[in-house]
């Protein structure tokens, strides 16, 4: 178990090693530790060796010039320069929250990004401005679009933040899926198979093998199958896709480049690095704050204190969930599973930083 | 079979009789029109007699006001004055697309509206001004999230367009349920149950009985079940309730107003009528037109190129079905079913216009 300090301060150092000026660093870092804390461990310290082996490939740049290519008074399309995606990232929602205290609204597409980690964190910078707050990013392509036998889609989550008054704000996260990546890895180590409705295999049937995509399967837009509108979970992946790729000219759909370095670099490209898309709109550009937060409040004490079903909890707002779950842990401490925990120390030696095994 | 211009006529004289005015009895026509030409006649004259009962009962205003209630650069919040939904939509989209123009993206949210057809209506209007187009509504609540026993947001769909240069546009319209309540009613017409995954009975269990709403059921967001990100498509008819309603100060979730006379007015309101969300995005706010056009040309050819399921249409890119419907219907005349014909016929007479019963 460690704390949030300890890690934060080793996380950091292990970014600077890598050459990450300490501002770059910290962002970086605070990134991984939010999803450690909202009970996302997928997104985070589990992810710095694939940073770290991305860096030593030189397959990422550690001290990018990220800039504005072309901008409107609310929008911007952002260079990354190849950066650490959580850097990009953070410099992309900060000049959409700029523009949004200017002209009500600012909307940034970023390119030559890389996989920019959970995407709350960004949406929650909005918050602190009375803003809402809008990500989006595309990934490498797992997800078959119906009537495709290829991955033509990433797993293309949307996020969005809106704040409240008395109640905490509402915070939705989520993958255009039915499922996380996550779960086939979690059923194929327990030996289960899983749902149809989350995988298809290489001719495109129904399958239910949690490893059918090393096979030349892939995962299924939300909804399933087209009976249950997987068509529409294809349309938002789309969405995601376009606005993140197509709008900054990052590579879109099939030749979003691989999160990791074990997988080689794509041959063909038609755009620079990951795109990602950000939106940040202030809340008194539609109505006076303390009407629209009373309003937000109104909202979800309707939906949390509607009628449930027997022995289920009550319906849920979007963030409860994590909320909870950083309540725990910031609590108890951050655990990292013992392989992560390995991994660490290995990198921590080959950069020549402290750490402990605890 | 009708004629496009027969219809035209016809419907502009019903709307004109109803006390519209030419303008606004020509913008309700061309999206009841709309939606016949692109095969959903579920949106089409369809719902002429709910407009109708509903001007009877004195429940809509055929001579509104229609203003902005509220502004920034690139925001406004637009009060409807209870008129029929489609005037006011109209009104609110091109309050986006002059934004827009000035400063990049234009956002209008709307209150106090009603019903307003199909979405694909207005984001298509932006494609005219080299934009791309979103829009959203909610809509009277027919939908359970999970572990709610009661309907707590309506079929909420989102809608997006986007252009291109050589290839027709995107152009995505999507309820953020896994089906319509059409095809619960075609179901229940023909005396079949459907599949799990699109119902739950008052108690939340799973069901198969298309007429389960009457019976106190609710449909299911997308996703179906929990299993399969049923809690996501919750998210997404959330965002668009509070984008409609809590962003303009419309009647949210379950207080929005019922789209049909035959059902009484809602006693309890926490808002003004129904609510939409409208927005406009320069592409040369992102990328010069010419580059975002060719980006579009690309992604919609490595997407409808891709390899597909054997036996299987190739992958389809939203737009395309309804697109083809067009061109069909265009040529063939509009077909209206007997039961319409005869709605519109006894309309016709009350109203005193002409009417030819084909």
């Amino acid at each position: 178990m460690y704390t949030y300090d300890y890690l934060l301060n080793f996380t950091k150092s292990i970014f600077m090693k890598m050459d990450c000026s300490e501002e770059d660093a910290l962002a970086a870092t605070r990134i991984f530790l939010a999803a450690e804390l909202r009970g996302l461990p997928s997104h985070g310290m589990l992810r710095i060796k694939d940073y770290f082996q991305l860096w030593k490939s030189k397959r990422i740049n550690t001290k990018p010039h990220i800039r504005i290519v072309h901008e409107s008074p609310s929008t911007a399309v952002v260079d990354g320069d190849n950066a650490i995606g959580m850097v990009a990232s953070v410099f992309s929602m900060n000049v959409a929250i700029e523009k949004a205290k200017k002209y009500g609204t600012g909307w940034v597409s970023t390119r030559n990004s890389n996989h920019f980690g959970m995407g709350a964190y960004y949406i929650m910078m909005a918050l602190e401005h009375d803003m809402i707050g809008i990500c989006m990013t595309n990934a490498n392509p797992l997800v078959a679009p119906p009537y495709s036998t290829k991955p033509l889609l990433g797993t293309n989550p949307i996020a969005i933040a809106i704040p409240a008054e008395k109640q905490p704000p509402f915070i939705a996260d989520f993958s255009t899926t039915a499922i996380s990546r996550g779960k086939l890895v979690v059923a194929a180590k327990k030996g289960e198979k899983v749902a149809f409705g989350y995988v298809q295999d290489k001719y495109g049937n129904p399958s239910d093998d949690p490893e059918i995509i090393e096979k030349g399967g892939a995962m299924l837009p939300l909804g399933g199958d087209l009976a249950h509108g997987s068509h529409k979970g294809y349309c938002l992946g789309a969405i995601v896709d376009i606005f993140s790729a197509v709008f900054s000219g990052a590579n879109f759909g099939p030749f979003v480049p691989p999160s990791v370095a074990f997988l080689p670099v794509l041959e063909e490209k038609v755009g620079k690095g990951t795109g990602h898309f950000f939106g940040a709109m202030r809340i008194d550009a539609f109505r006076q704050p303390d009407e629209f937060k009373a309003g937000m409040d109104e909202w979800i004490k309707t939906f949390r204190n509607a009628e449930h079903v027997k022995g289920q909890p009550g319906v849920m707002i979007p963030g409860d969930w994590e909320r909870s779950k950083e309540a725990e842990i910031s609590k108890s401490g951050i655990n990292i599973i013992p392989s992560v925990v390995k991994e660490l120390n290995d990198i921590a030696k080959e950069l020549g930083v402290n750490f402990e095994i605890r």
